[in-house]
Order: C-alpha cells, then structure tokens, then sequence
C-alpha cells in the first residue's frame, strides 16, 4: 500500500512518524506546502484550493491512499472521500472524533486547533451527530504551530501560553483533549504537564492509523520508497524532521519550486 | 503620484500609515499576499518569485511607484530598481541603513529582523558598503511576526521573548536598532521599553517616507484611489488594520482569490 500524504509543514510528520511505526514496507510520498504555510489563520475557500491541489498532486504519484494529515485542511475537506481518480482519501478530523467518544467518561471533551479548525466548527458538529449529549469545548491556539516552527517546545514561553489556552477547557472540566492539530503531539508532554494526569489526550497521528490499517492491501514485494516534496526549500524543515521526529533516514528532499501567482 | 506597495500581510499597513499621512492626496494601491504569509521564514529563490509577481501585479495597476514594503522580500530583491513597465522600485532596506549611519555615534548597530532577512547577511553587506567602521549585530526574531499577527503585543509573552531577541544586542552596547521587519513598528513601545532609552529605534515605514518624497512628482487633481488587494480572504486582516493602526477609513478589500499550484 503506496501511502501519500500532505500538510503545510512539519506538522504532518508525526502522522508520518507513526505510519512508519506500523507499515514499515509500504512506500510513502510526503508532500510538504511549506511555500504557503501556516494554513491555520488561511481562508476556507484558500485552504479548499490548496487542499485539492495537494491531492492532485500525490494522485499523479499513484498512491493508494491519501491522508490529509492537516486539521486546518481537513476541516473545510470532510467531503472528500476520494480524490478525482478514485483514490481513498483519508481526514484526521473523523478518528479523532471517533476515540475521544469512546475515551470520555464524564462526556466533556475538548479541542485545541488552530483559528480556521476552530471557526468551522468541525468537531462540535461531528461529535454531536456521533453523540448528542456530549459536550464539546473548543479553543483556538493560533501561537502553537509557530511556537512548534521555531522549536520553542519545552520553554517558559510554550508552558505560559499553554496556560492560557488551556484554562479555559480546564475550567470546563474537559476529561479528554483533542489535539486538533498535527503539530500539537510535538507538545504532547507540555500540555500533559499542564493538564494534569486525569485528562487522556488524543493524538491524531494515533487515530488516523486505525483508519489505514482497516483499508491495509496485501503488502507488495516492491523496495519500500519513501520521497518527501516540499513547495518551498524550508531549511528548517529537514533540522526538525531530523531533531524532533527522530528520522535520521530521511530521504533527500525534492523541492517542487515556488508556486506561480495565478488569478482565478 | 499613485504609490503601489505590498507586503505578506499585516506589517506593510505601518509604512501605508506613513505614507497616507505624508501623502494624502496620493492614490494608494496595497497588496497583501496573505495567502503566502508569513514570508521571514521562506526560501530566497521562493521570496525572489514572489516578490516579482507582486510587482508584475502592481504594474498591472499603472502605479508610479512601487515600494516592497517587506524586509524579507526587499532582503532578495536589491537589485530590482525598476518593474519591467520601467517602474521605479524602492525597497525597505536602503532608507533604513541610511538613517542608522545617520544615528549611531558608537558604530554599533543593531538589527532585528525575521530568518530570511538575517541569513540574507543584506544589512552588515549593505552598511559596510557604505561605512566600513561601523559594527552590526544581527538578531533573527521569527516569533514576532506570529505575535503581531496574532495580537500579542503588550503581554508578558511579548516581553519574554522580546528579552531574549534583545539580550545579545544590547550586550554588545549597540546604540541604534533597527526594525527590520515592517511587523515590528506595531511593537515598538515594548521593545524601546526593553532597550531603554539610550537606544534610537530606526523605524522602516518612516525611513522609507524620505525616498518616496525625493520622487514626488507633481501632484494630480484625481480623486485619492485607495485600494486594498489580497490573495487571501483574511478576516483578521481588517480587525488588525483598524485596531493596529487606527485606519477607520479602510477601503472594502478586494480579494484575489486563492493562488494555484503550478510547477516550475
């Protein structure tokens, strides 16, 4: 099973961290949108265009699965459950959903996203067609993917703001926590550390893998392959890959060139 | 003189400010491109494209003048002194060196400025070419464009991170800073609080007011045009645009619509 996936930035690599974990002979093509990243704070309509043009991309690739291993994409993309060819096409917003539902005992759940996750409302509306009588707390952390960018995980600044995005959802007596963005489990600890050892948090990259194992094909014979494209020639991206994912067997990075200005 | 100007997002309103105050009869046409914001974090031969698109786009416009209103951008683009229309183009980086040598009496500047900028080595080249004695000392700061974006001026976060931008200039007894990013006028009460007064901030929006001024052509008996383009439908844009920078007056915002992928 030839596994594509994409996100703005680094965010994605955790998805791709556990993939690695549970399909290691299968082939994976990583698509990176650093030239237009953070999608975060982008406009549903921007992040709707870019989103059908990463999975063009990884289409042309042949891949037989497609994650969109992003919250701010997958949240204006719910619809999509197959590209233009045909290929599965795969959220982190629905598994997620699915075991913070089993996870909550008290039926108080929280999500932290980003500004365009948590203006389209995807989590209350899904969890409450799922399961109406649980309540669902949201707050937007707009600082947290750059904090994870620029690697200032595990700093008084990270644990400050941590806090006061966390407040609130504490003071709802949340008993588990979405992590409704691809870059928070790099902040996994941080946000333990602050929430305290009573409210389970759900990492994305965990949940999506359920969704991949239940459409596994019969593994190929094929030399696993493993590509990463990037929009833009991040520097940083590679360091962090290397630093804070542990994947010191990166393969070279293919740079696609910067994007064209085009009016629509 | 109808003055044409663009910027990732947000920070380019601050030199608009100064230019509406010292050119009010000019029409004005700005372009955010905050589909690709933030841009102190992209690559050279990214910014590079994306500056020469903005300008084609501007052309478009039949300005008389253009001015990268961008530190980033103007840090890849020195050279650009005309649009192919044979438009002139003036950049942030120039006017603000100037008034530096101007200032500084110990020979020591300092500069705050995003990745790009600072790894462009742009200003110690550019101040040594003009003054050879003069040290400068160059600080990226990447997080401050992600906490003017997202409005965290004046808290104790800004202030933290602020400390540490600011330690190793201030030990290295610079007495001139400049702002090399057109965020970071919208944070230059916190950050002249950090240096002391001793230290004279050089502020872009206002050096560059000095080019424009040594252009003006006569002025026209038009009705003042003022016009904002953005590549992303970015509602905070506006929030910040009059709350930042007390601009009642905002023209409606004509979006440009998504950008589309195109491989180089």
């Amino acid at each position: 099973m030839h596994i594509g996936l994409f996100d703005s930035g680094v965010g994605g690599l955790t998805v791709l961290r556990e993939i690695r974990q549970k399909f290691p002979s299968s082939p994976i093509s990583y698509l990176g949108d650093t030239a237009r990243l953070p999608y975060g704070n982008k406009a549903p309509q921007t992040l709707k265009q870019y989103t059908q043009e990463n999975i063009a991309f990884l289409d042309q690739l042949h891949v037989d699965v497609i994650i969109i291993a992003c919250h701010s994409a997958s949240s204006v993309s719910l619809n999509i459950k197959h590209s233009q060819k045909g290929t599965p096409v795969i959220n982190v917003i629905g598994p997620s959903c699915e075991e913070a539902i089993q996870s909550t005992k008290n039926k108080k759940i929280g999500v932290l996203a980003t500004k365009a996750t948590t203006r389209s409302q995807v989590y209350p509306e899904y969890i409450r067609q799922q399961a109406a009588d649980i309540q669902v707390h949201s707050q937007e952390a707009p600082l947290l993917v750059p904090l994870v960018e620029e690697d200032y995980s595990n700093t008084q600044v990270a644990k400050i703001i941590l806090e006061g995005y966390l407040r609130p959802l504490l003071d709802a007596s949340i008993d588990t926590l979405i992590l409704g963005c691809t870059h928070y489990p790099i902040l996994a600890q941080e946000i333990q550390d602050c929430c305290g050892p009573n409210i389970q948090l759900i990492d994305p990259a965990r949940s999506v893998i359920q969704s991949l194992v239940e459409r596994q094909t019969a593994a190929t014979n094929d030399q696993p392959k493993f590509d990463i494209y990037l929009t833009d020639q991040s520097p940083h991206f590679l360091e962090h890959a290397q630093k804070l994912l542990n994947l010191p067997d990166l393969p070279p990075i293919k740079a696609l060139g910067p994007l064209t200005l085009k009016r629509q």
